[in-house]
């Protein structure tokens, strides 16, 4: 009768001189306290980027220094500040005001408030950022997708028409919570939420938006009075073709001239990025001629809408329009949350797109800090949510700003123009504004980007493709909350069907690798090797040990012609990161199991986690003995097969 | 000057020659198409069992009577069933019966249901699932989880006793409910959902649910007319103490005697299991010593509540009573979902302990069906949700039982005992069945499987008293959904910040290690090894960025001393079984801010998947040169080092 596998090890005395000299051990990990695992564990989810680090091994008195510098990072630069970078930023920052103004308006619009919050918008928060902000290209202001998404939420509850001083009151109410929420993801080191909007579903969503936030301005372009509340493209087109003897043809020609003269002042930026300028100032250019035309030609009377008498002077205080009470609460809440979350997403990105540019550091956790404050603040001086816009700030980039400084230049420009320059819009005309939206987001919509997806990962692009149909049909929202769920699901998913792989050896060395990716690869005869790809926990201990079984058969029916005689199952181990209790039981269950059929499990290179939580485990099954331990296949498979040579001689 | 690491490779011609004679090349994996990925894919997903395997290359015939045998198991046991074993299965068969009709009638109260329905459902289910199901050791019949939480949750909405008709109309339409939805798990191959319920939840789960129950019970052991209808700890015991003028001494002091006994005879089989009898009699003759007690004393008269008169006959046919009607339909699809699954995880759970016992396979699909069918079929014959009970089966196994015969056996006691022996449990006192009750569940307590669970695995320990605060304190469902919640997070979180560990090299050999566990690899100079634990994607390419920047940082800072000059970062990939568009683009950012510090990145044996879509996604990055991928840490050491010599040589 041939030995049994089972018992072939252990017994034989040679083994334990083998193992001494070829082998390496397989050791458990230098021993930590739970307390100090729990600790290192919540630093690294917590504080993964050490923001403690630069305050190790100094004085009190540069600690003091360091915190005011890391609190306030305008004491970091301001110091060093000198007349040829404010040269640089004020060129920038005025080129960012041409273009904030002219947008504030259209964005507060979007966001059915009164065209002056939006330049409100564009001057409090500015200048806290200057103050708190982190970032040196980020230009703040309203932004079109938290302008859109504010307005569509507050307007299924309230009217901005009928109502609005409320809706004006929820607006500074969502502002606050959104700020509220912002800075208490970074005050709480929550910033990785953000992290949840995948690319895929980012560039979905902004797609979507566009098109939403386009189809919107159909109203202005065509001069609709009686347009629809919702936002999905539906009733959107219905409202638009039910009502044609609306039109105006006045309306839809300025709109068609100024459209095709932004968008061709847009491509060509986009051709020559040294032109920067002509798109930057193409908003603003528009809003000057339209109005000197309207107020010339007294357009004004021939269906041609206008913004209209804007007060002057700057921003009110709003700290008591904040309403916390009752029936609104949930949905400003909820609109708070919403925009909070888009629009720092936004904000968080813009920052490290530009700061990778330039290469230098920007504190996620920190800028979230900042934009909520900002946002709070905002919310107690007649702005609504503000963000670092993408548009703006690529123009503030190519203007060759240096610091937050061009923030505060903007802030003025937009300060004198609130003192100042407000009878000045009385005749712009809102068609105008919807070009000029239209214009800006035509941008959001990445098709190459879209084209790339497709190419990487077809699940992606399902997760984007369902992102997209979700904000143009259903809502923003929704589109929203289908895209995580998607995005979570491929994650669990990915754990409870985790791949496993067979190795074989790749002739002439002690590497192994994957038989069905390397054809060169080559089966050891009696060792059935085998690679888990990710770590075991209950979603798919009960997975991984059916497809064990079912590899152990494959083999055997294969070997039934060769006669290899198969006798140890080797489990590579070396990308199970973790495991948890289902997962120590998965390891008895398959020990179990492989001995019946007369096989012997061997594990190679557990990692640290693995080999204490077996070793707690332990109850007689012996896995964390050296003989069913190795450090490498090679070195399991040489060891496993001189051994059980000599046992079968002796 | 130094000469520049990124430059420093790709220039040199002696590169291509070292690389021919000394390395493996790293190889894309075999071309595959979209449509043959998704199919192994869903392949994986739904069918990781392979069920169709043996219909492979056989005859037409053959595949027809392995598709019967496929669906009816029976067909594949029975043509060899044998006298011996008819004889096994009739004794293991009377022994699960003398439990079955004790319990029954218990849970069947536990529900808030007629006794006899607990009867009625130990009858027609077990022939059911004789003939479609796949274990031979399960006892198929009403458990008490499944009963508790049906007769809670229905209780909400609906008095048992107002509307005991209604009450049982929404028993049965939930049943159905439960049958459908496990069956369609069954079908849709959807059979890992349940593995969602973790070790951790359900042992927690079980417990609070024992309480529950037992609390429930004090009920019928205090002899208690006015009880509280919730289920939570606190208005349970708030009613107890409130109605101690109900307390009835004569009730108290048989049902301590009953109880003692139970769990004395439950204690003697626990420590010897050949005396498995003892237990599995005990509920049976207590009932009938009890009964003739209550008869001879007419202690009916003397505040000990008895079951009452019981009808005579089989089950009566329902599916008249099924109600798919408006108000609550919404109640019964809960109910059915909740009990569906907590019982469908109880039965698969049952059957594939005794299966690993006896070493055959349950398919966990192919058991929802039988499962789901069996309670469909119980819904149209007054019957409520069934299951492999864990206490029966046990008995059953340890009584010898070897095919689902001894089902078939206790089917027929039960009718026999439905024909002709109901006027028995006439006088059969309410307080026995309390004390047959809170016997078996005192087992579902599991002190020692907690302790190892804190041993091994404190998060999971911490899922565990998160599940049976839930169930006792605020109801089953909130339970078992914060459970899974928080096992869900756990996964989330491990995705969010995967380790990264820095490699050293063992002193003499080509392997490297995690240099935290294993002390004595050494770091090779000029060489920064990390490997990443996870797969690659949206939830932590951000969080994976910074983490390697800072090991660049600190190898960097540690540097300043040794001048070891750090020129390449290797990124061991070995463990990254999956990257999506966000990995791509992690790969291109890192390798831009790698470069900017005048690193190269050099990637270490990246699974198929991962060459592919950085193949893809390639444009002028160049990751998948040969020089920037190597198969193995040694490989790439090894070529770097003597590259670099030769280059700083030339």
């Amino acid at each position: 009768m041939e030995p049994k596998a089972t018992n072939l090890i252990t017994t034989s005395h040679t083994v334990d001189i083998a193992m001494d000299t070829e082998v390496h051990r397989v050791e458990p990990p230098p021993r930590r306290s739970t307390f100090h695992k729990l600790q290192s564990r919540l630093k690294e989810t917590f504080f993964p980027d050490d923001p403690l680090r630069q305050f190790k091994n100094q004085s009190l008195k540069t600690k003091f220094i360091l915190a005011a510098q890391y609190i306030f990072p305008i004491l970091q630069w301001g110091p060093n500040y000198n007349l040829k970078l404010l040269k640089s930023d004020v060129v920038s920052g005025l080129t960012i005001a041409s273009l904030a103004i002219p947008q504030g308006i259209s964005y507060a619009k979007l966001a059915n408030l009164p065209p002056i919050v939006g330049l409100y918008s564009s001057f409090v928060p500015p200048l806290i950022y200057a103050v708190l902000g982190s970032s040196k290209d980020l230009a703040v202001g309203p932004v079109s997708i938290a302008s859109l998404i504010m307005g569509s939420m507050l307007r299924q509850q309230v009217s901005p028409i009928k109502d609005p001083i409320l809706f004006l009151q929820l607006a500074f109410s969502s502002t606050f919570f959104a700020g509220l929420f912002q800075s208490s993801l970074g005050f709480l080191r929550l910033g990785f939420i953000i992290d949840f909007l995948s690319k895929a579903t980012l560039i979905g969503f902004m797609a979507g938006a566009a098109i939403i936030v386009s189809l919107q301005q159909l109203k202005s372009l065509l001069g609709i009075q009686h347009f629809t509340k919702k936002m999905g493209i539906v009733p959107v087109l219905t409202s638009v073709f039910h009502n044609t003897h609306e039109w105006s043809w006045q309306t839809i020609l300025m709109g068609f001239c100024f459209l095709v003269l932004l968008l061709v002042t847009r491509h060509i930026s986009i051709k020559k990025p040294k032109l920067f300028w002509v798109s930057a100032g193409a908003p603003l250019v528009s809003v000057i001629i339209s109005t000197l035309l309207v107020y010339a030609f007294k357009a004004e009377n021939h269906g041609i809408s206008v913004i209209g008498k804007l007060q002057e002077g700057l921003n009110p205080p709003s700290w008591n329009m904040l309403r916390f009470d009752g029936s609104y609460l949930g949905l400003v809440i909820k609109t708070g949350l919403v925009t909070g979350i888009i629009s720092l997403t936004e904000g968080i990105a813009v920052g490290r797109t530009f700061a990778a540019l330039k290469n230098y550091q920007v504190d996620g956790n920190k800028e979230m800090i900042a934009i909520g404050l900002m946002n709070i603040a905002g919310s107690s001086t007649s702005c609504y949510v503000t963000t670092g816009a993408f548009c703006r700030s690529a123009v503030n980039h190519n203007a060759g700003c240096k610091t937050a400084v061009s923030n505060i230049v903007m802030a003025v420009t937009v300060m004198v123009t609130l003192l100042f320059l407000m009878p000045l819009f009385r005749y712009t005309p809102n068609v105008v504004l919807g070009a000029i939206i239209v214009t800006a987001v035509v941008g959001l919509i990445d098709v190459p980007a879209a084209g790339e997806i497709w190419r990487i990962d077809k699940f992606d692009f399902i997760v984007m493709v369902c992102t997209f149909f979700g904000v143009v049909f259903v809502s923003v929202e929704e589109g929203l909350a289908i895209s995580v769920g998607l995005s979570i699901f491929k994650i669990l998913l990915q754990i409870t069907r985790p791949k496993t792989v067979r190795f074989g050896n790749i002739p002439g060395t002690d590497i192994y690798r994957d038989i069905r990716h390397y054809k060169e690869a080559v089966n050891v005869p009696g060792f059935l090797i085998l690679g888990i790809e990710a770590p075991i926990n209950f979603a798919n201990s009960t997975y991984l040990k059916e497809r064990i079984m079912r590899w152990v058969e494959e083999y055997e029916s294969e070997d039934t012609k060769k006669q290899s005689g198969l006798k140890f199952v080797i489990l590579d181990l070396s990308s199970v990161s973790a495991i948890d209790t289902n997962g120590v039981s998965f390891f008895k269950d398959l020990k179990m199991a492989l001995e019946k059929r007369d096989l012997e499990l061997v594990l190679v290179n557990p990692l640290g986690e693995v080999i204490e939580k077996l070793q707690r485990a332990e109850n007689g099954e012996k896995f964390t003995r050296a003989e069913c331990m190795f450090l490498t296949i090679g070195e399991a498979v040489i060891f496993l097969q001189s051994a059980f040579n000599k046992q079968s001689e002796a």
